[in-house]
């Protein structure tokens, strides 16, 4: 194997998105020593247990000292504290990036405790699952997928294209943008799916006409798709909302007038509205199925059929 | 193989449903023949040309003729249309039943048309894929789902039974509810969810400062979970608003309702009123898996990992 790409990588934070670090960054060679740190002694328990981190360390402060690459991976409202916290611990010439799904309030947050001579490099991989915790992590994650990288103007090119090789190397395509532009891009394509999601489950549990059992048992009519997406982390998520509100604010005054002009589709008959709406979004579907971000197979490639107990 | 269920079955409309039928029908020999039916000439050269139906008739009279059981598998809509058509060819002693998603409206238009002595008995199997027509069907569709049956007062058990052990030995529990209830249970479990997706993907499309292509890209920050049903076929989904105008109505009031309490709390800051919200929705999504409504592997079990061309 050659040589890795950092000597010593520093992960803050051991979540859906730390652990599949790990296991990427392994598959591939990229790290001479992955060291942890994890608020929770559980966590951290359980990842030097399973042979995620090569070391753990009971702060971060610690976990980043002598790291080429430090990654932090803790929700987006604690970065700019995890920042102040490592500010002082920071290897000169390091990089210093995250994985946050908001990018404007964690540059504000984190951009000011920054050390001279360390290479804060924002950056979002577009990936994920419902999952979370050191358990949930694999190293396919990124496969196939895009990373954002936000790097303030002015930003050492050879320290954004070094991450930029690390992103390749996991998997992933790399683009570019400004923080404010990735915040309006992930509201559409992120924020407000979840926030939609959510709040139709809990429309749901809250009807007095229909119970809760009848929504779980009927659920294969389509309702079930929405709660994978509402059964993501609480305390993430929360912080995007709060993070991201202007440009959530935004998509979701638009989402909700195009919904009022279907809401009166429906009321009126207007069969053609609803009609030709529905014959567009079939492309944009051919579109992520072209651009290999979604399996072409019906249903997700959801298993279908008896499944035996044990089954997943 | 034992006696089958019905010696003819009917089926009219050959699409997801009605393909499904016939492999689901075959699997466990349920009828002693299958004839078809479908309006587009190509459909029906399909249907026989791929062995879905023993016989394909070019007019749904012909289709139904000495049929034991005739299955209406069209869009809501032509219910009744098909249903005057048939009438006059209708066998005494067979049960008529379709499996559309309104059941009050279809009701409405087809039990007048039903000839005394045939059993008229809606149904209803919750259960379906993005994909359309007569190459889309399989035989597991309605295995572990439920089939909802909405037969009328006074509707003769013996025809009740028959139909309730069809849908059991093609794989689905089996439940009976009022026509008014199923459309309530179907609004929030189905409808509104499928127009909410529809919505989503139309105002990510109309964005002016988001483009499409980034969209695509990055879809799998969720986005892309609602363009699998805003894939659905339109004609069907234009019908289910149209006919269930009332339950999707309310239905959506309640939705948006709740989404601008979610609205304003982004907008002031109310982290605990989020932070509950996503932490309830977790437990509908535990309660689905439970019921074997969704698989349990993460991002339902979509493949993760580099595909090779061809693979799907």
């Amino acid at each position: 194997m050659s040589e890795p790409l950092f000597a010593r990588v520093a992960l803050i934070g051991l979540g859906l998105i730390g652990s599949s670090l790990c296991h990427a960054m392994r598959r591939e060679g990229l790290a001479g020593h992955i060291a942890g740190h994890a608020r929770s002694g559980r966590t951290r328990e359980t990842a030097i247990g399973i042979g995620l981190v090569d070391s753990i360390h009971e702060t971060a402060a610690e976990a980043v000292r002598d790291a080429d690459l430090v990654v932090l991976c803790v929700p987006v409202g604690v970065c700019g504290v995890v920042a102040e916290e490592i500010a002082g611990a920071l290897k000169p010439g390091a990089i210093l990036t995250d994985v946050g799904s908001v990018k404007g309030a964690v540059v504000r947050d984190v951009a000011p405790h920054v050390p001279d001579g360390v290479h804060f490099v924002p950056g979002h991989p577009i990936a994920g699952t419902e999952q979370s915790g050191p358990e949930s992590g694999f190293a396919e994650l990124f496969d196939e997928r895009w990373c954002i990288l936000t790097p303030p103007p002015g930003a050492d090119e050879e320290a954004v294209a070094r991450l930029e090789a690390f992103w390749q190397r996991c998997g992933s395509s790399v683009e570019r943008m400004t923080p404010e532009h990735h915040d309006l891009v992930l509201a559409i394509v992120s924020h407000v799916p979840h926030l939609i999601a959510y709040n139709i489950v809990g429309t749901a549990s809250d009807l007095e006409t229909v119970t809760q059992s009848e929504v779980i048992k009927f659920s294969a009519g389509g309702f079930r798709d929405f709660t994978r997406i509402a059964a993501s982390d609480p305390t993430m998520w929360r912080d995007v909302f709060l993070l991201n509100r202007d440009a959530v604010l935004e998509t979701l005054g638009r989402f909700s007038e195009d919904l009022a002009a279907l809401q009166r589709a429906v009321r009126w008959g207007d069969g053609d509205t609803l009609f030709n709406l529905f014959t567009r979004t079939r492309a944009i579907r051919r579109g992520i199925i072209e651009a290999h971000q979604d399996a072409p197979a019906a249903d997700f490639g959801r298993r279908h059929g008896k499944q035996e107990p044990g089954e997943s």
